[in-house]
């Protein structure tokens, strides 16, 4: 299934974890070779460097003899693509990190280090949910809601690197007054924003899972909230569709699970409120990569270099 | 000023008027090569074919023994690139009419088209407002609100070729209740919006200039009216902002003239909501060609064809 030749280290880097592995040019990560380590808000500068340090030589030593070709690294954001440098909201002793650096100094190879969001937009458009598209949207719907784009068959990088915040974008749907979290996209449809609105109608369960069964159970709050997550996806999806003339939306992260029932509700939606008779066929589909994407599209920093600026 | 080479025909195709000139490769409009006929919605799909055909032929007829190395036509949406179709909106004749096949007809040379947008944007990034950056937003506020994108260098042409449309994203800002109109960029900040709004305010003008001259008389609903469109502006640049990492927006259109108040009101709302540290230095300036960007555009769609996909 692999060859000796063309095998990338990819490294994800995330707000609890980090993660390494050694993978394909067909987008296979080779299982023995994955390894992680826990991150986390308390962790210290020198103690998320070690963790990094720990997880990429671990990778390296499981296959040895083979000849890594390059590095690519998937980060929380933000960051600075032109300093390499990267500061993740959830690991606040990493501030203007010189995470390039690290790297470089742990292999000896120049990584490309870019957004998390780009590494799974890029996951998509190369093995997943989003071959043969030329311009689409790649999202998670997590404990937050983010993303990576494709325009015109390359993966945006933007000013600083930091394209894809799909979760930063206004919504109608306003749940308080105000302009403020209530009002974007990941203030209304993340995971435990959805839970918490839950539970203001009198549902009693506390998790993504809880609502998960609850909706299967067919109780009315919980279908009430999923329907609520698609509305405010599917508006999300029409601005970005209206402004990109969008092809297609692939759809990750624990939260998307919550039901199947969750895309249709999102198609309905979207074809109910979109504004413009271009955008009639958007499809909207599960992601294909689920959890592996991020560490796939780290690597495809390395093997589809040609899809980066 | 122009030199005999490297002469590009250029086409603008709207819902009131189409015009033609020769435009050079700096960018500079011939301006005794310039014509333009009526077009509007109770044309013939024959008389809106031969308004373009004079103002073509006038353009071409201005400047004998001058060679024309190519020919760029921007058009009001949508269209589709593929097929060389357009069917604008307010010309409700046209539908899927081959607008490509029509101008190759008259000039022999196979023209490129585009979305009018697409070619503001365009013509800002060559010689207007945002020369030297890499990702920005060209807007348009008029009648409706409209733009074109440049990210990463290359101007986007997404599925179609109708991206651009920053008047359809959704604003937090609803003025009704209900999914609607109301909820867009364009339903709440274009000229005759906020027109209308000021009137339901009390204040008795009926058109965009009156407003700029109630404005600059210190008229308290003018201000508010203008506040009102700014804001709305602000909330759509910071949705993009935040999706494409953006650098800078050049905003043009008629009613973008109503008070140069207009651009400190808009900077001051972005300040104010943009939801990422990375958006602080977004720049918010004025189009620095107005009226001749659409025109400009298309010309640099032959004379910057590096820049399009």
């Amino acid at each position: 299934m692999t060859s000796a030749r063309g095998i990338a280290l990819a490294v994800d880097l995330g707000g609890t974890k980090v993660e390494a592995a050694l993978v394909t040019q067909d987008g296979h990560v080779l299982s023995d070779t994955r390894h992680r380590a826990p991150t986390g808000r308390t962790r210290s500068r020198e103690g998320t460097a070690r963790a990094v340090e720990t997880v990429v030589t671990r990778a390296l030593e499981a296959a040895p003899g083979v000849e890594v070709v390059g590095v690519g690294v998937g980060s929380a954001g933000p960051l600075s693509i032109s300093t390499g440098t990267v500061s993740p909201l959830n690991l606040p002793a990493w501030r203007t990190y010189p995470l390039a650096t690290l790297i470089r100094d742990i292999t000896g190879l120049q990584p490309t280090v870019r957004l998390d969001g780009t590494c799974i937009v890029l996951a998509e458009h190369w093995v997943g949910a989003l071959q043969n598209y030329r311009t689409a949207l790649g999202m998670v719907v997590s404990t937050g809601v983010g993303g990576g784009l494709l325009v015109d068959g390359r993966i945006v990088r933007g000013r600083t690197g930091n394209a894809g915040h799909i979760g930063q974008i206004q919504l109608a749907t306003r749940t308080s007054p105000g302009l403020d979290y209530s009002v974007t996209l990941e203030g209304i449809a993340a995971g435990p924003q959805i839970v918490t609105w839950a539970r203001t109608q009198g549902w009693a369960g506390t998790s993504g899972e809880d609502l998960a069964d609850a909706y299967k159970a067919g109780n009315a709050v919980a279908i009430l909230a999923v329907q609520r997550c698609a509305k405010a996806i599917a508006e999300g999806i029409s601005s970005v569709g209206a402004l990109l003339d969008l092809e297609a939306v692939a759809i990750g992260g624990g939260f998307s699970k919550v039901s199947q029932d969750l895309f249709s509700f999102i198609r309905q939606n979207l074809g109910e409120i979109a504004p413009l008779s271009t955008m009639g066929d958007i499809r909207v589909v599960p992601s294909a990569l689920s959890g592996d994407g991020p560490l796939i599209g780290a690597a495809g920093l390395v093997h589809r270099s040609d899809l980066i600026v």
